[in-house]
């Protein structure tokens, strides 16, 4: 996926490379390069389990339980977390319908707290936001993100032209199918 | 809590320590720790979300998700995970109520196989083993557990005495109540 200059126009959908025809699915994507990293020994990151509530549990066989009662919690930390050449790394992953911008609503305060906490204590916290439409994925650093996030009196959202400039494209291919622990090479290694 | 040498003598549980009173609840003791490292900035460590799949879910309302049928899934990796002093941190915490031996049936071989590979990666690997009846806790070395996890055909449990001669006892107090920090620290950092 290479940068495009033009995201209003929609010749951009027309535009061909298969990552952006099949449509962006973060998450699935972050899931496979993920098991990519971990089965060729290059780093070990999951992502977190959904954090449930439970409040009904059926038990129809010894052994066997079943959740009748359930309601999903707002996460207190991020997604995605692990270890990259023996560093602790952390982040959170994000994608918008928008091509102009990032809302910063699609952010809750305690995930921006964590990642500075994370980075406060020495590990490697980023967010990876995703324009959907226009199938580019970025690595955001947490000095962009805290300049936006602190100044939500003034725009809600970083602008996609912003974030552009400012951050590391992620090169997506076919394996692994999101690459960015190259970006964190290039920013947090080199 | 001291250290007792004589676990299979009624005496044991009439002797006064407030923790073992109240009777030792692990992952309780866990949280409330993991919370006063946080308030004090100590460590960024969390317990991760049990993992469950989701069957069904009704929508009563916009915005609003009623989980009616659920299932609690095998982890694949360790409860426990953060950064402590710029390190990557990952751990298993069980308890038995065993007074004489740890049972190897209650570590699956995911996560075994985890906290090898965060070892290898570089990362503080190890897993907190509780004897409820004793209120004690220790912090078991990778080299232990993979010693005894591998001969399971000899014997499918690791003795108190092995645990206790070879690990270090977690020292429990008010604040924080379970301060496994001290003893990755020494068996760590020195």
């Amino acid at each position: 996926v290479g940068i495009i200059n033009y995201p209003n126009k929609k010749t951009v959908f027309k535009s061909v490379t298969s990552y952006k025809n099949r449509g962006m699915v973060l998450e699935d994507d972050l899931n496979v390069t993920n098991e990519y990293y971990r089965v060729y020994d290059i780093a070990v990151i999951y992502k977190k389990p959904i954090p449930i509530q439970v409040v009904d549990v059926y038990y129809p066989a010894r052994n066997k339980a079943v959740i009748k009662e359930a309601y999903y919690k707002t996460p207190s930390t991020t997604d995605y977390n692990g270890i990259f050449q023996g560093r602790y790394l952390d982040f959170e992953a994000k994608e918008t319908s928008s091509m102009t911008s990032f809302p910063l609503k699609n952010i809750n305060h305690h995930q921006i707290e964590h990642l500075n906490a994370i980075e406060k204590h020495g590990g490697i916290a980023f967010m990876i936001i995703a324009f959907q439409k226009l199938g580019e994925a970025y690595l955001v650093s947490m000095t962009l993100l805290n300049k936006y996030y602190q100044n939500q009196n003034e725009r809600k959202s970083i602008p996609y032209k912003i974030i552009k400039e400012n951050s590391k494209l992620i090169v997506s291919g076919y394996k692994p199918r999101l690459d960015y622990l190259k970006a964190v090479k290039e920013l947090f290694f080199d």
